[in-house]
């Protein structure tokens, strides 16, 4: 019998549980679920015989370390800052552990110690970070195996909402935290095209984006992710001429966000007096070159470029923001906490409603003297409200994982995160069999431009 | 017999030791130069019977106190940042203290204990911070004493190249630190304007400027400073409808700066890959979105919307930023670093310039039932590379306060900056037989226009 400890409850978390729960009989497993809030992990346990919920505070020492000490194995749902300590009785006690967060340079000074314990600290096996490493990781070294030179590799991926529930003229419902949507891409990002480092300021971000056409999925845009410039080292490929990382888009999403930036609503370093009792109006207002004979309407199409009749400020207009009746309500507010209160009502990710991954890598390599693209492109869509597209996605990359390490398929030691093909087969193979799986295209055409 | 300890003998210390030294005699003032450059201050005091050099070093416990013991009064000419124990020794000992730097929460904590021990902190009394306080402070009071509601205050600061100096195409040299001005702004500005509040994000700041005028002086342009709102309360003003500071630069140099600031080479957060080895040209080529049929220069000037022979295209080329042969030679430099290496060496203030320093306070008030403008405004050039303007106004600012104090005339406890009359009002009279004073003017056109 093995013990498994799985912490945390959240949304993200419930296919994973569900996957271990249903393993269970046949691999012995018992699933221990603990959760600061107890309920929820009672209602994810469900009854089932192997499983057992606890309450459970990660920062009361005594807890920790036995529950710990107990299994075989801990998962960790918690965001990255939230499991330093669990990591560390991890490592201290030699306990195999398996989160989604990215790995930090703090964790990288467990390997050594980890090593020893001959036990895996496995980081990055969700969506993205996860399968993004394990499927570029794969083409990547089915190429490499084939004698091909790869010139360009550039990966994209986005959370958005499935194409039957797409019913708002921004083509965006929040199918993950909004407060991370809001503040995207504040700091510069980082990126190599054609052997030409590109360093682009937030400010020009979301202007600056490239095409991407996902087959059976149509067309979406692409803004760069911030520091796209260390994934050379992580997936070998240390002199690539060109190496970039996206988030996808619906096609004008970005042009109608750039709006918010070159406003400087997404600010999120200041406070505004009285925010309370202004309108969205006067919110606005705050932002723009006003000039006095122009409605705030045209001051803002003025400010921006933009035609009155256009798409970006229809956009505008949908989310209520020229609207000088309602207050804001909020006290001492950033400009980035005012936005996001009007974007949680207008992009509410509805019961009914189902979400989307969509991911796509895109390759150029040259094969016996020939240039040659390939997209590798998935797409998942959410079952329902609790089994969504990125419950999905994330769990049974984690619950595989997890199933892999203990019936001792994956006999790696050390910290690692999932760009190993020991780590990376398997559970690709398996999510496969899930419906989670990349179509694989040649391409014609020559690059897309240049961001 | 008074004893006066300076700490700091940098630049903007010649005019202060100066008129302390020559009005030694008179008020029979031993003044003690400290700092930890022992020839600097040697230099300074040139064997002036009155004066002494010493090796100061702040970070020195037992020294400090030592020398703020033996003293009556201590003027730090250190950046704020340096003098926290300078400041605790001397409320501590209950010493006058005087400094050039912006007054702090943690200074502001010390006024009761300052007011006990009956001396005076007085912060904030150079030219920016200082005699813009002092100018408009006078104003103000002189505005309210007459029955007028001010209705608007905006006041514009520049450090400049004087005009016989003024000779090259960005009408401007470094006169000030070139760290300062490469990074300036980059925080959201904040300020009022007829009753709206603005909030500027950093990569609209040099665009949105606003025309100045000043008698015999010509024509400026200004941007916004940080935070103008704070100066509601400093000023007594707290209900004004709109509150305005700003920096001057001439005509044509904010649209220019902006093209920096769009471009991104401003940024001072992150390092360039291999920095060291490439030359301005490929600098700059890793902030454009790059078009393949067009040359660097064309591509900069498509990307910033100009013409390739406009004005400020031409100041981009005579900086040499399109230079391919000339490499940068700075290891992991950030790119505002690798921007100010570059105009270090164009715009040096060279010997034998005289820098300059304008300042304008425009007021519109409401008197007698009338609408009023009126305009104040100070111009003042360096005399020599030693005795600049800045070292005058700063220094003879301190001066003539240490005076003030050392002499009675000034009876305030506590903390303070030069707000309040009886600090204003003598040090002010006294400026003007040095030839620092403002010209009024009343103004007969509208508010000119809106940021």
């Amino acid at each position: 019998m093995k013990n498994i400890l799985v912490i945390g409850a959240g949304l993200s978390a419930s296919t994973l549980i569900k996957y271990l729960l249903d393993n269970s009989y046949k691999h012995n497993w018992k699933i221990t679920l603990g959760e600061i809030d107890y309920n929820k992990a009672l209602k994810k346990i469900n009854g089932h015989p192997n499983g057992k919920a606890i309450h459970f505070d990660v920062f009361d020492d005594i807890q920790r370390h036995n529950e710990v000490s107990k299994t075989d194995l801990v998962v960790s749902m918690l965001p990255s800052g939230m499991h330093t300590q669990l990591t560390s009785d991890c490592v201290k006690q030699g306990k195999n552990m398996v989160t989604t967060t990215y790995i930090s340079d703090q964790i990288m000074a467990y390997d050594s110690e980890v090593r020893k314990a001959g036990v895996l600290l496995l980081n990055e096996i969700g969506v993205d970070p996860g399968i993004d490493h394990m499927s570029a990781m794969r083409v990547i070294n089915n190429l490499k195996e084939e004698g091909a030179e790869i010139t360009s590799f550039r990966s994209f991926t986005g959370g958005l909402i499935a194409p039957k529930y797409d019913n708002n003229p921004w083509n965006y419902k929040f199918t993950w935290a909004p407060r991370n949507v809001v503040l995207a891409g504040q700091s510069t990002a980082q990126a190599i095209i054609n052997g030409i480092y590109k360093y682009i300021p937030y400010h020009k971000l979301f202007s600056r984006t490239q095409r991407v056409n996902v087959p059976d999925c149509g067309e979406f845009e692409a803004y760069i992710n911030r520091n796209s410039l260390k994934y050379r080292s992580i997936y070998g490929l240390e002199n690539i001429p060109t190496m970039v990382r996206g988030t996808l888009r619906r096609p004008g999403f970005c042009k109608t966000w750039d709006i918010f930036v070159q406003l400087g609503i997404t600010d999120d370093t200041f406070t505004l007096e009285n925010s309370e009792n202004m309108t969205y109006h006067d919110f606005l207002e705050t932002f723009v070159r006003v000039l006095p004979d122009l409605n705030l309407e045209q001051n803002v199409a003025q400010y921006s470029g933009l035609d009155e009749d256009s798409m970006p400020m229809y956009r505008l207009r949908w989310l209520g923001l020229f609207d000088n009746k309602r207050k804001i309500g909020l006290k001492n507010a950033t400009p980035a906490q005012i936005l996001q209160q009007l974007l949680e009502e207008k992009w509410e990710f509805e019961k009914e409603d189902r979400d989307m991954i969509v991911m796509q890598h895109q390759f150029c390599f040259i094969k016996n003297g020939q240039n040659k693209r390939i997209h590798s492109s998935m797409v998942v869509e959410g079952d329902d409200n609790t089994h969504t597209a990125i419950s999905k996605t994330v769990g049974l990359s984690v619950a595989i994982a997890v199933k892999q390490i203990l019936t001792n398929k994956i006999k790696l030691t050390g910290v690692h995160i999932p760009t190993k093909k020991e780590i990376y087969q398997p559970v690709l193979n398996e999510l496969e069999e899930h419906g989670i799986k990349f179509i694989e295209e040649e391409i014609n055409t020559e690059e897309f431009n240049k961001y």
